[in-house]
């Protein structure tokens, strides 16, 4: 899908505990930095929809399991992305696309690297069902 | 300790997962992005001695509890700091100090937010016995 990469990451082995690359001011689709959160999302439970019209967005999961879908309201196209330890990558979703994401596991988190910072008139939410989607 | 900033952290409360925020470009104490990844760390694990010549930490712990010791080799001088969701602050550590850290509970965390890119030439490794500490 146009404005959406996948970025596969490092990962480091340990024995006293794994490093999991994340992003670095060199890769390739680097868009810079604006903010940095986390966001946590429970079993079976799904945020969104919200597309930003500014900010793109670098996800990670370092811990769980979550799926992601994108839908293109222009193309009126849908991707489903599942990362986790076992598929990790960096999803970066440009600007101009709703996104929602369900949590699999019992802990599942991700990581947002935001190339700028968050404001609340760049974004916009609407209700689940606004967009009809097969879960 | 001169080189060390605690900054308190916002949690936001979400029933269906929080948002715990990482870091700002507008943060007073953002010296700039260079690289993100993520530490593992098993409890009674510790990883360390470790000490950067160039690179800015910003630790932050999302998941677990984290105990921090920095050893300031000039002033042989200690701090103690331990992170968690109840303690939630970004540890920023300028360079030229001594870091190690273990793990306390099942799981636990680590984001490290760079502000430069990791490199070999700028960080020194020493064994944990070589700092007297009774951890």
């Amino acid at each position: 899908m146009d404005g959406v990469n996948l970025t596969p990451l490092k990962q480091i082995h340990n024995p006293k505990g794994d490093v999991f690359h994340a992003m670095k001011k060199s890769d390739t689709n680097f868009y810079g930095f604006g903010e940095a959160y986390f966001s946590f999302i429970n079993k079976d439970d799904i945020k969104g929809w919200k597309k930003h019209t500014k900010m793109t967005l670098n996800l990670i999961v370092p811990v769980g399991k979550i799926e992601f879908v994108i839908y293109d309201e222009n193309k009126n196209d849908f991707l489903n992305v599942k990362l986790s330890k076992n598929n990790y990558q960096r999803l970066t979703i440009l600007p101009g696309l709703w996104m929602a994401f369900r949590g699999y596991n019992r802990h599942n988190l991700l990581l947002n690297l935001a190339n700028i910072e968050h404001n609340l008139t760049e974004a916009m939410n609407i209700d689940l069902n606004k967009i009809e989607y097969k879960w």
